[in-house]
């Protein structure tokens, strides 16, 4: 057996030997795919495994994250910090190898993957960060990243949604930097995919403006170089579609469903060794000459890094500013010159959409943010996302800062991983708040990996009014809310917005979502002086009376300017109220007991909320004796003033339930 | 001019006006489109506006729901039962004419919609439907159902995710019944679709095994009859490319996003009126020709629902029995012979998945419900949803009662609101409870139409082990409680599980989902002759003290056992425990006042409450004072018995809990 072949087997066998350890996991792409691993990571990937950060390394995704053993098998034997005993606690608590490959957690692990298809699309998002910093930071386009972004893909990959939307923006802006494998080895969890799936995926890329190369046998590295060998010269990404075995070697499983996702069983273990001419019968072994192989791969591969330093460090000295500005984008200093250019909102008795004033924190500070970059899907002129000092990003101008993501929330969300994780950019987002649904599998996957990203979430309630229930949130504000490590904030006013936006561009923890209204709210002069340095606490006091309150009244969003009128009506009939503006759910949770007992005192229970959208969530403020002014039903088409009034959100209506409360 | 473009000026200048009056609305496709809707459902489309029921009726779906002035227009024209005050009311407070479509309130609407790709996948359901039913309950292929299913689509249709998975699935499946009209109108709210959209969507849909039909110009009614006149013969679904001018007839706004989603403005609206050569000055005017045209059109159309009621006689007469399980397929009478079938679990010592029971009970009543119809995005093994005495669903045999949805979640919950609408069946469909994130949309749709749809949602919490924190749901428990009209169920054990499933199968109010475990539970002796009562309470009593408890222990699914646990050790302390299992909080939350007192009563503040998800949501049954065991953060990849422990959910760490809040 020649060397290739030996090391292509091994990665087999530790993955086999791993997923039967762990008496879990998916064997069957492993088996399958191995040599092209092998080939990648050997021969056609410039990175360097000892430093897995190394800014022009080529990126690999492995978006059919079932597959983790493949990847961690070839990042231990190239020589990524992952030991042997670690594939050895593949899938088990505190190891490093879980079942599906995690960010952060694993040298070499580019990104989170498994919920399928949203690997592709962060593919996609990292390719078009690498075009846009490209030609964002160098002056004259020099080509200091020169690296490419690789992803692996399987059936299930392409027949998720996201991965056709984020293909058809690959495809239209050429991002040609971009190569993707295809594991077409016809075999889903249910059978064969001739159930349910017969794309003609060659014809179906070409039609989204791609390269297709059709590659026969998996097994066969000399046609798989020569197909990647064609990509290089190409302007359209690509795709290479490559006619595999699942379960490759298992005599028994091989090309059936039973390969995918179970462990082969220890005498098929056996067999399938066997049947690879895999002559060690110990487990997790690896041959000598395999290890003298990769240990010069190694030594080899560690040379692109030294050769890129050299290139860069003349780069360095003939450009410095470029140099600079690289470096500060990619580690992520943007300077505070952005804080001082927040615009400054007065009372001039206008009412103003927070979506506006979003608009105008955007421009206001994109100079002095170069690397701020986003779009909408779609909906621009409705989220305010426009960058009116940029161009849009297009083949012609990857340094466009407008993105048209297209109708396409779900690739947005995708997209936006890819550029967070590749680093360089602060990355947003925009859509209507109820389409957040379309983004959710690719916002939790940015909340699991606490990427910085910006969602800017409009049309936040039924005040969006006649385009009617389809467009209305309701429940978005709860559901939201409910993802761990993600920031919901639903400023009430301009100054609430430009203190929200200023939290979420120096947040650091996950992913911000920004929820906005369509229309107007009026200025509140109570916070004007608060807002600035109350919103990041979560919520705050923002009248009160001297002595304990007879209620607490509780808004976010645009319910609070009602709140506040209303809550002036009941101290004219001498109640004493305490108003409190809850900006976000989890700034508020994170802050100190003694600063929440501050605000939401036990001893006092009469405690009215007061936000349209549903009250899940709610209680943990009002408590059982509470009260709340919410929607449980879905939305309806009409003005919106007519809606807030009919929903229950006037003034009179507040005075009236919090009275209703007081009197027992 | 003659009679069919007044016709389509009428429709034009109906909606227009509509949109102008309301200050609100979508004026460019009305215009735009006009032509074909005016040619559908005058010339091609077989419907009887004086029974919008009918069986048999070509089913009409505006995907691209913001067009729906055109909708409104063309169903006022053709006699529905909207007035001419109606359209004058779009938009408004109680209307029946609001912002998008909504399914019930208008007659004519097959269907809600209005976020984007929704209205595609749902029309290929009822084509799904359509077909099912034809194969599976005439005995000998009757053609009695002959009518086929259209829908008008737009850019942004077409660059949804949804709309590629429901295609790839359509073409697949050859569903010939199926034709839509895509308005190529180059224009999307941000601008020309050239800034993101390049797909040659003809070579794509081909690729997906479709038919594509290209009509250069939509203004030719006679090159749309002609490539429709082509379409009947063929086995494939249709799409039929309709180049279009948006904002027609406006000469200041057509061919721009200007004329997309905002009124012309009342200037513009008189010199598009001009320019489309209407002379009346009157506003929603429909010229005496237009009526009596359209009074000749609807006695034509009453015709086919005659001659087809005169067929079904014939065949009535003839297949007594196929006629009436059709007849009960579509009225939704089922019997109740199933419920005689649901299986009966005993205590056998061992551990059971509830997926696993969920399976079994589908498996036993499915020969009694024969258009129980459903399936997985191809995780049939795992989440047990196939019927073993049943074949898939294909082309070579549409009775198959096995949907193989693929790996497309999101197209699978909108072809379930399909085969709702259509009726006749009780569809059901299954995945991994966190890719229920996938699906949302269309639930979201499914939940405000109040649809009758089965969701099987398997794997439901770290339980589910090594998949690790990409597979372990943590905030869908929560996130689709935020649903309204929605019903979620987490059953505890085989018996409860039993009980949601016979809810679910009754339930009428809407869709339910059923939250299941991955791993075995115990049977819960306490619940044995409670469960099948008490489920649809959605919280009882599983252990009582004799006298006031000190503490009420509330858990859900996979909690309530080891919380049992934890209760029996407490009262051994002497403490006075009443367990609660919580399977619904829609269900409690819609019990009497006295029920949900009763259960959890005011004086007793010491609520402990634990559930292997996000606590958000749970504080409106633990109170301020309550305390909850749960996950707020992301899963891990480990064994599940390691993870529950370490998460916080075994026996000990309950009764710990639970003394600490007794030690105060």
């Amino acid at each position: 057996m020649n060397i290739d072949q030996l090391s292509i087997n091994t990665i087999r066998t530790l993955s086999i030997d791993a997923v039967q350890k762990a008496n879990s996991g998916h064997p069957g792409m492993p088996l399958g795919c191995a040599p092209l691993i092998y080939l990648l990571y050997t021969s056609i990937m410039k990175h360097n495994p000892d430093n897995p950060n190394w800014i022009n390394r080529d990126r690999f995704v492995l978006s059919a994250g079932h597959a983790s053993m493949l990847l961690y098998s070839i990042l231990h034997l190239t020589g990524y910090k992952i030991s042997l005993n670690d594939i050895k606690e593949f899938r088990q608590d505190q190891s490093i190898t879980p079942g599906h490959p995690e960010y952060k957690l694993t040298p070499g692990v580019e990104t989170t993957s498994g919920p399928l298809g949203q690997g592709f699309a962060s593919a996609v998002g990292m390719a078009a960060a690498q075009k846009f910093i490209s030609a964002k930071l160098f002056s004259f386009g020099q080509q200091i990243l020169d690296h490419r972004v690789f992803a692996l893909v399987s059936d299930g990959d392409l027949m998720e949604g996201i991965s056709y939307e984020a293909a058809s923006f690959a495809g239209h802006h050429r991002l040609n930097n971009l190569v993707v494998f295809y594991d077409d080895n016809g075999i889903t969890i249910e059978g064969n995919t001739s159930l349910t799936f017969s794309d003609d995926v060659f014809a179906r890329f070409r039609a989204l403006n791609w390269n297709v190369i059709r590659v026969e046998d998996i097994e066969n590295l000399e046609d798989i170089s020569n197909a990647y060998n064609q990509t290089i010269p190409l302007k359209k990404p690509a795709l290479i579609i490559l006619k595999s075995t699942i379960g490759y070697g298992s005599p028994n499983k091989q090309g059936t469903s039973a390969a995918h996702g179970s462990p082969l069983g220890p005498d098929e273990v056996k067999l399938t060794k066997q049947n690879l001419g895999w002559n060690f019968s110990e487990e997790f072994f690896i041959p000598v000459a395999v290890r003298e192989h990769f240990q010069q791969i190694k030594s080899r591969l560690s040379e692109y890094e030294t050769n890129w330093n050299s290139l860069y460090s003349r780069f360095k000295s003939n450009f410095p500013e470029d140099a600079e500005r690289f470096e500060n984008a990619i580690s992520g200093k943007h300077g505070d010159n952005w804080e001082k250019l927040l615009p400054v909102f007065t009372n001039d008795g206008k009412k103003i959409a927070t979506r506006v004033v979003s608009g105008k924190v955007l421009n206001s500070i994109s100079g002095a943010l170069p690397t701020l970059i986003g779009g909408s899907a779609d909906l621009s002129p409705s989220n305010n996302t426009s960058l009116s000092d940029s161009t849009s990003f297009s083949k012609e101008n990857y340094s466009g800062r407008n993105i048209h993501f297209g109708i396409r929330e779900h690739a947005m969300a995708g997209i936006l991983n890819g550029m967070s994780l590749y680093g360089g950019v602060i990355p947003y987002g925009g859509t209507f708040l109820v389409f957040s649904d379309y983004m959710r599998p690719a916002i939790r996957l940015a909340a699991m990996m606490k990427l910085k990203i910006i969602y800017v979430f409009t049309h936040d309630s039924i005040g969006l009014g006649e385009d009617g229930p389809t467009h209305q949130p309701v429940e978005q504000l709860a559901s939201l809310r409910a993802i761990p490590n993600l920031v919901v904030l639903r400023p009430a006013d301009s100054n609430e917005t430009v203190a929200a936006w200023k939290y979420a561009l120096k947040h650091r923890g996950g992913p911000v979502a920004l929820l906005l209204t369509r229309q107007g709210v009026p200025f509140i002069n109570e916070i004007a002086d608060k807002a600035m340095a109350s919103v990041s606490k979560g919520a705050y006091i923002v009248l009160d009376s001297k002595r304990k309150p007879d209620l607490i009244l509780i808004a976010s969003g645009s319910e609070l300017a009602p709140v506040i009128s209303a809550a002036y009506k009941l101290i004219k009939e001498d109640i004493k109220v305490r108003v409190v503006s809850m900006v976000s759910f989890e700034l508020f949770n994170a802050q100190t007991d003694e600063y929440k007992n501050n605000l939401l005192p036990a001893k006092v229970e009469n405690r009215l909320a007061v936000e349209a959208g549903v009250s899940l969530g709610w209680h943990k403020y009002i408590g059982l004796k509470g009260k709340m002014i919410s929607i449980e039903k879905f939305g309806e088409s009409a003005p919106d003033s007519i809606l807030f009034e009919k929903f229950g959100f006037s003034v009179n209506n507040i005075c009236k339930t919090a009275k209703a409360m007081l009197v027992k």
